[in-house]
């Protein structure tokens, strides 16, 4: 492979991986506002080119994850190996952020090239593209991504009960007390789902986040229960994206975690309306959207 | 949605979550043998069925979770609603695991068919489809997983240096010391790749815990560096089939996390002669396989 690596021209909106929040901390029966720095989560595209002559780019990946120079470039040359496709550097001639003429210029640090060395292709790429969503119609960014949302009809959340500070500090506690899993193997994800005055509704465990708040969605949608107004989420790690659409889907207006949101899952809960508390811990607390629905 | 479920025929084999492991405790100089429970991880198929006459199940998505029922029913539901294909209850006829003749017995536990509701379909499916991996030819279950593997052409790793405790203990601190990104928002997943000496040679950081295996594998590609051998890699949570399936992709012997492995790691590592350290914290670890690389 050459080490040549062209760079998109903006280098002015190269990313640094750091998106800047105002929030509301919360402490005991406090609250003050706040700048924090959340990780950037936005949608990365992965591109393929044979190593033949006039072969085009097809995409093969949509991943999302934290930008980076060169992170990206390596994440997608991981990936390739990961998935068999590229076995080592001899296997690559470029690879490199895109800068074809149907990719806009706020997009193109979320589109990266892989071409294949002269003679290598990558054969049936089916079995490949299947492990990913293609990309939406909007681009490939995360405002994109929040677009698509509405496209979708997803419609901003009603405003629901007031919470009070001391009712989301003691959802942490009450979900590790129903994780019987956690209490046997020390570790595992969880998601519970909690009524407006903080008593557990159900808990459910998964070896993914994902999956965890999938069971608890269609646990509620057998019970006739959806949407889940005046209910609240709280999952035991962090808030991404998917986390928050799910959430939306459910029509549950309020998602807390005990650890960090992303950038993007702030950006999805300010976009529909939803109340998002990260760093649940103890009697703290950081509101990253929808303050009004706590009260004090 | 009729309250019906069918279940498998042979309840003896009921998913508990639970998979009993044989592993090597680490304390201090010591280490003893003994058993722990970890996080089953298998992988569910989800199966549509057009809510008209005549209709042939579709497989729609293959996703690793923990088993369990009726939580793989709910997830199987939870799933189909975050991705608009059902909105609630009335669009199901009927959830079940699946009895169908081409599934062996050994899977009946892992593929749950969804029927939609008399005169409800799912329309365009291929948006959905894409989402996940297709079935591997093996068949649904985790050993069938391995399996695939093998075919794929992975071979067990060799056996290469052995590793001090003390050289473990300390890998966690430095790749801490080393997170930029973690330090700035308090979140994040993070991936180290160590020399046998323990020397920190790469770190990466991600929202995706695979994205951040990914960069490491794929700054290693570009130079120049794989297979990588005599070499550990370290994950901040928890390590699971993905995680190692990607250590042997590019031929790390070692693979250590600071939280759990879930059963299909550990039955990764043991098929492909690689080490597995859990829980690494302090002046402690589990050895879940390959035991044999750690020195005393």
């Amino acid at each position: 492979m050459t080490s040549g690596f062209e760079r998109p021209l903006d280098t002015s909106a190269r990313p640094t991986g750091r998106t800047t929040i105002r929030l509301c901390v919360l402490e005991g029966d406090a609250a003050h506002e706040a700048d924090d720095v959340v990780a950037t989560e936005e949608p990365l595209e992965i591109r393929l080119v044979d190593g033949i002559p006039g072969a085009l780019p097809t995409a093969v990946a949509l991943t999302m994850r934290t930008p980076g120079d060169p992170d990206d470039v390596e994440l997608a040359l991981g990936f390739l190996h990961g998935e068999a496709v590229i076995r080592g550097a001899a296997d690559v001639a470029h690879a490199t952020y895109c800068l074809e003429p149907d990719i806009t210029a706020e997009q193109r640090w979320n589109v990266v090239t892989v071409t294949l060395a002269p003679g290598r292709t990558a054969g049936d790429l089916a079995r490949l593209e299947r492990h990913f969503t293609t990309t939406s119609a909007c681009g490939v960014c995360g405002k994109a991504r929040l677009d698509q949302l509405v496209l979708d009809g997803y419609q901003p959340l009603p405003t629901g009960p007031t919470i009070a500070p001391s009712t989301l500090y003691a959802l942490p506690e009450r979900l590790r007390a129903a994780q019987g899993l956690f209490a046997d193997t020390g570790g595992l994800h969880a998601a519970g789902l909690f009524d407006a005055a903080g008593t557990l509704v159900a808990a459910r465990e998964d070896v993914g986040r994902h999956n965890a708040v999938d069971k608890l969605v269609g646990w509620a949608l057998r019970e006739g229960r959806l949407p889940l107004a005046d209910h609240m989420l709280l999952v035991s790690g962090r808030a991404s994206f998917e986390i928050l659409q799910k959430a939306l889907a459910a029509g549950i207006p309020v998602v807390c975690a005990v650890s960090a949101p992303s950038s993007l899952a702030v950006a999805v809960a300010e976009r529909f309306g939803m109340t998002l508390v990260g760093f649940l811990r103890g009697e703290r607390g950081n509101v990253y959207a929808g303050a009004g629905r706590v009260g004090r």
